[in-house]
């Protein structure tokens, strides 16, 4: 029997929308939020949407139509009850109202701002300027409604069975992958790929399978939507945007030497434990734990994100050893280009001297490589950055040349006051 | 939305029945069983499960109870007025009214005779006996239900997720086989994989791939119910039931050694074109075409079903020149044990010498190999054969004498009056 009503129902929709909730978006945008709607809430800051991936012409697989409506869609959502019911209500990291009323109260009200849209070379320039918390929001959506309409573009050619062998080929190797990570001893792996997955769909499959495949071992998700709706842990800190923001905001060199330290003081008032993680990379990981002050050595944790993760863990273990901490207690985690053998690697590596946790996007998420001809479904380097806080740019380095943004002459200036020596280029994949 | 209805009515069902229409059957069974109406109305035949493969332990694997209630199920069923419809209106072969008034009058009548079941040795001793019109009719969804039973028995230990990658392997194996298949010139292949295969719906699949990926490549099934509702060519012809039962009946040698050629000449009457398909091996190819009457060498096609199919078809282009035939205008069949390696081989080796065609049966339509521990769910060789015709036994020999059946004292009188000689064993895998 086939439900009329349902049917008629879903046939009326003017589009099928891709990002259908506020909280379809990464947990650490929302502890950021709170962050800068506490600390920084004047920032005016724009976010712009970056293709590192060139040979992918965006502009001529997507339609310019069908992206204004996506991004008009998410530009009506607002907090539904439920979610904003989940976020008071539930336990993150183990810590009951993370989110404080203030801030969910301006959330419940908050409708995420106008967007600028152009094709320029056959690339969309998509920018979004505004009030920080506000704009920041657009990150995560922007990049997973890009990412989702160039999968449509794909399959739109494709026929029934096609598509069924499709997805049982994508559902056939995340398991394989699943099943070589089930033998990693004391593994915890969480999902990271909100911001580059193939489609909503997906990634809760994805989410999904690893609950069922993994267990204990899959610790969570970073998509907050799809850690309400199956009930498992929400994971995120903090991220590059905060440095970012705040040393574009720096008055002058001393006060740019001590933005990321800034950052992190704002965010030890707020959080403790799991919570203080360290993102050392965005001006060169070596100088920024050197000149590190003392209360950062009882953190939890230290990211690595950028740069050969393997000397960026021993890098970070050598620092909580020269400042008198015990390594064993302290948490790495992995969160760049991850897959299944770099996995399986740095657990063995570091099993036993520092405890290891995984954060898997792209390949997790959208592993469409070699499944179609031309290899049309494989991820590539989307990215949406703040560019600019108040009229000034914002400049990245990390500890990857390839990843590096920003003015030349920023650039050359953040890399003095940081003091950034030669850093060895790493292909940037995903 | 959910449909409640649906959901409720869902649940309410006592089993989840395998076979759920008389016509979920090879087309061969009801083109047999109208000649036998006509022909041989009063014969008393025995059918019997035969399981060659003796390490499958069904007894142990399936529940006694609940193959009852599959085949009750069926004992319940009778022609719908939609099927009954379809065969008295649909064009077989290009022919309409394949099926005769007092026939489908008969056969709209009829419901399935009753079944006698019992244990031994961790086998099911299942039987049919009665007219034969009838109990032939139990052959094809006897092996179905007992090899659904068997795969839901293997399913059931397994997770939610575990299944959908489950599936999603055999997709993706079928379907590389459907590729592999596209290359192949001039191919025709139709589905005969009803009696062994994983599942109805998993057929139903399978064929529903075979026409998105091979378009008129494939020709058809042998499901009389999959045919009807995908709306394509429901393909068969005849099978060793008929000379076997035949053979059984005759009175002295003499008798005996005509009773193959006495079953086509009642097939001459009824059919023509590509209907007229010889099925020589039930004992002994080579004896069959040697001492074969001379209307026969007008006959379309040959069917090769045991024996080495190089070798089978070799000798069939032999025996049409030999009687002055031109075998570019005959037809191939090749049935036996086929998979997408042995098509290819046997494509290219008759390309323009004879018209082809591929009957592909279990390894279509179950081909689960090395998809869960232990192999447990690859397919066996299960089958179900009258056994006895008027109380006689009755002998098959073929052109492998791995797959003989018989009492040994009749098999050599076969042998001798069929002029049988040595022949080479092939192992019997599917």
């Amino acid at each position: 029997m086939i439900d009329i009503a349902t049917r008629v129902y879903n046939h009326k929709w003017k589009i099928d929308p891709i990002v259908r909730s506020l909280i379809d978006t990464d947990f650490y945008k929302l502890l950021m939020c709170q962050s800068v709607f506490r600390n920084k809430p004047d920032t005016t800051v724009t976010f712009s949407l970056i293709n590192r991936s060139k040979d992918i012409r965006l502009a001529e697989l997507i339609d310019e139509g069908e992206l204004r409506e996506q991004l008009d869609h998410v530009k009506s959502l607002s907090l539904s009850r439920g979610e904003s019911t989940w976020l008071r209500g539930n336990t993150f990291y183990g810590k009951r109202q993370m989110f404080r009323p203030d801030f969910m109260e301006w959330f419940e009200n908050m409708r995420l701002p106008d967007y600028h849209l152009e094709k320029r070379d056959g690339q969309y320039e998509l920018t979004f300027e505004g009030s920080w918390p506000e704009v920041m929001l657009w990150e995560i959506p922007a990049l997973a409604i890009l990412m989702e309409l160039r999968s449509r573009a794909v399959l739109n050619t494709m026929k029934k069975f096609e598509l069924q062998v499709l997805y049982a080929r994508a559902m056939t190797k995340l398991w394989e992958k699943v099943e070589a990570l089930r033998s990693v001893e004391n593994l915890r792996i969480a999902d990271f790929g909100t911001r580059r997955r193939h489609s909503y769909l997906w990634q809760d499959w994805c989410v999904q399978a690893m609950m069922e495949g993994l267990g204990e071992k899959f610790v969570g998700t970073s998509n907050c939507r799809i850690a309400m709706q199956r009930e498992i842990e929400a994971i995120g800190t903090n991220a590059h945007e905060l440095p970012m923001v705040y040393s574009a905001l720096a008055e002058d060199d001393a006060a740019l030497a001590q933005a990321p330290y800034q950052v992190l003081e704002d965010w030890h008032e707020e959080h403790d434990g799991m919570l203080r993680v360290i993102l050392p990379d965005t001006y060169g990981t070596q100088g920024f734990l050197d000149r590190a002050p003392e209360w950062l050595n009882e953190w939890t944790g230290i990211r690595i994100d950028s740069g050969d993760p393997a000397t960026g863990a021993e890098n970070a273990i050598n620092w909580w050893k020269s400042r008198g901490e015990d390594p064993t207690k302290k948490l790495v985690i992995f969160s760049d280009g991850l897959d299944v053998e770099k996995v399986r690697e740095l657990s063995a590596q570091f099993q036993g001297r520092v405890r290891v946790s995984f954060g898997w996007g792209t390949l997790l998420t959208n592993d469409f490589r070699g499944l179609v001809p031309d290899n049309a479904l494989a991820p590539f380097s989307l990215v949406c950055k703040a560019i600019k806080a108040n009229g000034r740019s914002t400049v990245k380095l990390s500890d990857n040349p390839n990843k590096a943004m920003g003015p030349a002459d920023q650039i050359e200036r953040y890399k003095r006051v940081f003091a950034v020596g030669t850093q060895k280029a790493q292909d940037v994949i995903v």
